[in-house]
């Protein structure tokens, strides 16, 4: 590691011979798969990336030159280049690294948020200032084929081609988003490499480009950008001469990087599904995950493949993200009936929408953060035409290492203003299945379930039912009515347990579908002293604050305490530590029902 | 108008001969400029597509093939071809025909909806279903090419161009959306119609084509699909052979249409601004409005204006609706501080984030209903960033004719949980200017404001203030504290007089920022009998219930009466006449307040 250990900025970099590069690029793919082994985190883009990552900041002069990488998890090598290879090991830990981009990190950093296809745009409004400012500063966007699918892109591109703008699109082109292009991607960049003959092993690329090599060029040229490549992503002499160029034209220019994901990592590169795109700890010498729990995923996943058989008419919908959304299984057995979309929410919503207007009932299965891309195509495109769409969002709440553009926070209180929209949280496996089940036979209107990033849970049995209201626990004498949404249930009968000790009676009720909220709380809730409500997402509009409207509505005079996330963008720490400490454990939930009870945490003088 | 009279649906449309057509389109025309000059509406677009419409009916048999019309505006001559002459001069009046596609009103219409850009991913899922069906219908989208620049229509594009689904892609190609190209649309298509030398006059047109004319070939073949074109547009002999070689296909074909908005009106044709796009009443003579109203668009146009000189820093964006939305006197004057980005709020959003790193501070101006589509850009590329950018939405709250998909009603509730975004209601011009002015002079985050499609309220001096709220009515003895959001301050001042009447004191206080809710509300509320919040908004996690929390927080324990919209989608009306349909009037509110206080109509015991 001697190399990489004599880089602490850039201009260290700038100072290495050529011949030193690939005894650099080497180091740091040792040093990646080493520490992304132990602490988890996107592993395969990063060693599709190393070479190209070194030519960038060796011709490129950050900060003064912008660099910014669209999905951030590309990041790794930049970091490691730009002073951060000691604390590395604290990668996606709470109070380590982040990753991503942070600008609380370095002057280097830009870009924190890592949805895709936005890196083009922002490189576009940050052209025009420094246009403006008449500065000749660069502005580098890194982007992937993947990411190219996304509408943004084409926005930004269309915007960017148009101008007379000094900037460098590098397209990191390995062929992939999540997954590989057959059964995943579905789009015109693949069709134009697949036409091209652009094989993912390089050595089979013709540089002078096959018959067919100009379209990207075409296409890129239509839009008004001088087009560079294909470029070998792991020649870093040829990386070189291109962004030398491109730096010089003083014009859009799109420079074309063939790059290979996973790349010197055996099992990265032997995995066909996503190249080891973002891991779990592993064990280095095959890749092998360390732990194999049953999670939520999994549950709709079996649930979603047994549908597919009773239903015909249910299809499978899913924006990049076939098997991390659990859609695998189904896709497999029905792959006529599973649509894969690319990087592409909003098109995912509305080809959905499309799909129910002729007589299916899609399921779409989509990241809980990512929905929120596609607000408006929910709300005008499904929701006002009471299209039957349901939408099963995974890694809802709190996410855990991934940190703030991953946090699944926002959808209880986004999704609860679509008019029509009912909204179902499980509470475990069983409820999954039965929530599924009834979303699928709603024929007027959109549905959606959300599940966190996280182990299954115990299953937890309902001993009473109020409307559909499922109850989970019934004392003898009820003091207070904890409302938990989803998965919350377990650390709200556990809280009810401690709140017992200190003499107070609380019964626990499941609301199952949390959106609108059922009217059988407000009949649960009379009588009670309090009502806590608890939910894994942000406490502004939230489950919450719609059950305290809707008793104040129903005139049930109850206090409501509302338990739930901060409005804020929290950091990446694990997932139970999160909770933890924004009270919605079961120690945090019994404190602040204690709290409100009696702003103490004595027992009440009625308990004796 | 005896052959126009003559059809009632498709079919009868089938059974003219051809030589009868261009006498249809002739009575189609008159019949469209009469009519919507005095029920106002979309005129320009639907003169341009007269003959299309007419060679579609023709070609197609809908309701078996589908029609789906991109930005539903563009569909009056379908509607007049499907049996809704009668009737029409009813359009985009209260209980009337839809001024867009309409379920309830004819089986021929599938999209309500009036976005841009979804046509094509509707189309997409529907042939998907269709296939999957083993159905041969046709699946037909109507596109503009502005509604091409938005990226949802570049993600449906990608799909559909893989696809070997027979979907129909009619290109409408006027060289405009709200605007014309210079000034207006940046965009790809743009400049490859500048590129093969299309001019707007379609007598210039080469119909082999200008040497760079198989760019756009290049372009929809890069994506897989047929391209047919360019075709005039209001030959109906041509039109039809296209459509008829495109059905037969069965595989994804564009057919690229070149039409002349406002064609055969002499005012429409003349307008360079936007071919009379959208018009109120007119004198059809002349085209000019028959009010001219100072509005809240003029208030916030001249108030820019002046930010522009004293402020370098402040640059303006908009999606293709730079002079709609008020921008036209501060593009005018600092062209190079202007950025139109096309349809494409996503981009318009990123790119100011971009914008705002670079040090400037955007004002970024839309309509409400459409910053929608970049809610995750607001919450993720602008806020997760803290940046300073300020969104100004017009027509926000109730809009009017335009129904449900533009009714600017979702804003105070979707934007509330972004953290860190402050949001301000003006409630006069005096506000909105003082507003914008604090807007610009945050440095750390978000702001918005955010004003109705109204002339302008008269002004509402404030006669106190408490920290950030302005007092605008304190009576002697004050048991109820009103709390209006914005334009409805006056409102509620009415209804305070009636409440008067009636025996009870009001207070009313405008917090002009509503988001974050200030904190001197709590404050202010302690001691009186009932606080009522009033919002031209959707109440579910709107402002009201943002202040019923906050007072619950704050131990405050007076109860909270939430006046606003309904979880639903409105129809459409004048705006006066559904803000009293929903209680937010000035009897509305005294008659809620009352009711709230004792249930009654008659003054309390107290007052005597």
């Amino acid at each position: 590691m001697a190399l990489l250990e004599s880089i602490t900025e850039p201009a260290d970099l700038r100072r290495l011979a050529a011949t030193q590069l690939p005894g650099l690029a080497d180091e740091i793919r040792t040093f990646l798969i080493r520490t992304v082994c132990s602490t988890g985190g996107h592993l395969g883009p990063n060693l599709g990336l190393v070479e190209l990552t070194i030519a960038l900041h060796r011709v490129f002069g950050s900060p003064f030159d912008r660099l910014v990488f669209d999905t951030g998890h590309q990041s790794y090598v930049h970091k490691l280049l730009t002073g951060r290879r000691a604390g590395f090991e604290t990668l996606r830990q709470e109070g380590g690294l982040s990753g991503y981009p942070s600008r609380a990190e370095s002057v280097h950093d830009l870009v924190e948020n890592s949805h895709a296809s936005t890196a083009l745009s922002y490189a576009d409004g940050l052209a025009k200032a420094y246009a403006l400012d008449g500065s000749d500063r660069r502005v580098v966007a890194v982007v992937g084929d993947g990411a190219l699918t996304g509408g943004l892109s084409w926005e930004a591109l269309n915007n960017l081609g148009a101008s007379d703008r000094p900037v460098v699109v590098v397209l990191n082109d390995n062929g992939r988003s999540y997954e590989p292009t057959v059964g995943g991607l579905a789009g015109q960049l693949a069709a134009l490499r697949r036409r091209a003959g652009y094989a993912e092993v390089l050595s089979l690329l013709d540089p002078d480009g096959s018959p067919d090599a100009p379209s990207l060029s075409e296409l890129f040229g239509g839009l008004g950008f001088a087009y560079r490549g294909p470029v070998d992503g792991h020649d870093i002499g040829a990386l070189e001469a291109e962004f030398v160029a491109a730096r010089r034209s003083g014009r859009p220019v799109v420079v074309h990087c063939l790059t290979r994901k996973g790349l010197g990592y055996a099992p990265a590169e032997g995995d066909a599904a996503d190249r080891l795109h973002s891991i779990g700890t592993v064990d280095p010498a095959t890749g092998a995950p360390r732990t194999k729990e049953r999670t939520w995923t999994h549950a709709f996943a079996d649930e979603l493949l047994s549908l597919g058989a009773d239903r015909p008419d249910v299809v499978a919908v899913s924006a990049a993200m076939v098997r991390p959304t659990g859609l695998g299984a189904f896709a497999d057995a029905y792959p006529e009936r599973t649509f894969d979309v690319g990087i592409a929410e909003q098109h995912a919503v509305t080809s959905a929408a499309g799909l129910a207007m002729g007589g299916k009932h899609p399921v779409v299965a989509i990241y809980a953060t990512f929905l929120n891309r596609a607000f408006d195509q929910v709300l005008m495109d499904v929701g006002l035409h009471g299209l039957p769409v349901t939408f099963v969002l995974d890694r809802a709440g709190i996410t855990g290492p991934d940190g703030p553009s991953h946090h699944g926070m926002w959808d209880l209180a986004a999704l609860g203003v679509v008019p029509g929209l009912r909204l179902a949280a499980p509470r475990d496996a069983g409820t999954l299945c039965a929530e599924l089940r009834e979303a699928v036979d709603v024929t007027d209107g959109p549905t959606v379930l959300r599940f966190p990033k996280a182990p299954l849970s115990a299953d937890i049995p309902a001993v009473g039912r109020v409307g559909a209201v499922d109850l989970l626990r019934v004392p003898e004498r009820s003091d207070v009515l904890l409302v938990p949404v989803g998965v919350l249930a377990g650390a709200a009968l556990a809280a009810a347990d401690q709140l017992a000790t200190a003499g107070y009676g609380c019964t626990v009720a499941d609301p199952r579908w949390v959106r609108p909220v059922p009217t059988e709380l407000a009949q649960l809730a009379a009588g009670h002293r309090l009502v806590v409500t608890v939910e894994d997402g942000v406490r502004e509009g939230g489950v919450g604050q719609a059950v305290a409207s809707s008793l104040a509505e129903a005139g049930v005079e109850v206090p409501v305490r509302v338990l739930g996330l901060p409005r804020g963008y929290l950091p990446h720490a694990k997932r139970g530590d999160l909770l933890a400490r924004y009270g919605l454990d079961a120690g945090g939930i019994a404190e602040a029902t204690l709290a409100a009870l009696g702003r103490t945490a004595t027992a009440p003088a009625a308990s004796a």
